[in-house]
């Protein structure tokens, strides 16, 4: 089962693909969709094809929480030079990060300043109330996965030992561009992920690589706090981020970021620059035309 | 104008304070009130007193954002040795952290192994939507002060470097007893913080002693993400926390918590127990009554 949100007029819309043809739902997202504890027999609004493509949206727009893992890749720690975690490294992030599949993600700043970088993830979107959750259960609380790209503004995350201001930026993180549910996908087996800029691939990695699997990072999650349908976990992100090249690098204005995980999709993000920093056009009084 | 939010029926509502006498407004909560642009001209629900008296809720119980400043009294920054920061350190809370100025608070497991440990801090609740907010239009939007414990799980906190996991436990912040408005109270002038633990004082300041005032922080978080009516921004704890004692001494059973700003007022929370740690009635049959 595959489930997407896109933009309907003033709002977004969920949608559920089914006999290869995306079809329109009552929910107004994804998230809102798997508050019904029926969600998996969900029935399309109309038998007929969605007539007019909606603009992607997030898949899921208003979670009431997202909460992230770094270092979780057991090759990327390795290759640091550090031994696997005891405990996993969590930090939130707020709903407003969200944005589309397709959307630009705009540098707050001069390119070479904020040293905005990418970094590939699977999403876990979470389909029933987790609270000291043992991991079975928390696996059954899985409604699906999908591809996140935790863009991060390296300059302002460093700036204190506390990492969310360089990961909290408004719109900088598309997830999507669907949900696939787990009877279609499972991370165990090992999903390629790949993060490419401007075509080079830059991480490349596999979901059975991660250290804390997506049902143990539910439940150690549920035992501080309640998960709930439509909140959102990262899961963490491969080695090939621009801060651990040498030299640094970082994204500027005109890249291209295609973020991907087999079986589920692509994620494409054009970079472009701060609204200061946007030569403005020449104004000589003539009629461009 | 003071504002205050009670548990009413299956919900809460917002109150206002008119002549000494807290009355009952149509809002659901302190939060929902401030989406009214304007909230600073509340008429209560009726000219009459409330009738009866509500339990106590978060002041505002759904903010979008909770976002918590480390590291922000001046004293306590110099007497641990270390230089005035040059930045804000920040991390984010969910709502469910928040609970009521009078609420028990309860140990995620036996207390030497969870080290629970407290923070008295000045919050600030906003009144309008800032985003890249210069410290004047910052200062404008906010609604009011009010108080919270951001009750610290030390034994989780220090699990990563990431604090999140040790400042998310559900329903461990009070927040209350109300929201002073600005014209009432001003943080700038220093009002005095006081934390005690079964009546001795352990945590003491003024908040005119914070590296980063409230206009400042909230000009800053404006950076990078939307803040909106509602939402909550704490500003860090005075020196005197548990962990900084020698020997470190954290929170048990029974203990009773008592914050308080001046010209706001108190939380009171009782530490309980965690419901595995409760010593099973003795059950011999008898009617103990």
């Amino acid at each position: 089962m595959r489930l997407r949100t896109v933009v309907s007029g003033d709002g977004t819309r969920a949608e559920v693909r089914i006999d290869e043809l995306w079809r329109a739902t009552t929910a107004p997202d994804v998230g809102a969709l798997l508050t019904d504890p029926d969600w998996r027999s969900t029935q399309p609004l109309s038998p007929q094809e969605t007539m007019f493509e909606g603009r992607p949206a997030p898949v899921v727009t208003a979670p009431t929480k997202v909460v992230c893992c770094g270092h979780n890749y057991r090759t990327h720690i390795a290759e640091m030079g550090r031994p696997a975690p005891e405990f996993p490294t969590l930090f939130a992030k707020f709903a407003d990060t969200l944005t589309a599949w397709d959307a630009d993600i705009v540098l707050p700043g001069p390119a070479a300043e904020v040293a905005l970088d990418w970094e590939a993830e699977l999403a876990i979107v979470v389909g029933s109330e987790l609270r000291h959750a043992d991991p079975d259960t928390a696996l059954a609380g899985i409604a699906g996965y999908t591809v996140a790209n935790d863009f991060s503004v390296r300059a302002w995350q460093r700036r204190t030992p506390q990492w969310l201001q360089g990961k909290a930026f408004d719109a900088t993180t598309p997830l999507g561009p669907e949900l696939v549910t787990p009877e279609e996908i499972d991370p165990a087996v090992g999903l390629r992920i790949v993060c490419k800029v401007n075509g080079v691939e830059e991480q490349t990695g596999s979901t059975d690589d991660l250290v804390f699997a997506p049902a143990t990072l539910l439940s150690y999650i549920s035992e501080f706090t309640t998960l709930r349908p439509g909140d959102v976990v990262l899961t963490g992100t491969p080695g090939g981020v621009g801060i651990a090249a040498q030299p640094p690098r970082f994204l500027c204005p005109g890249d291209m970021v295609e973020t991907e995980i087999e079986g589920i999709g692509v994620l494409r993000n054009r970079i472009i620059p701060s609204p200061n920093e946007i030569e403005p056009a020449p104004r000589d009084g003539k009629d461009n035309k």
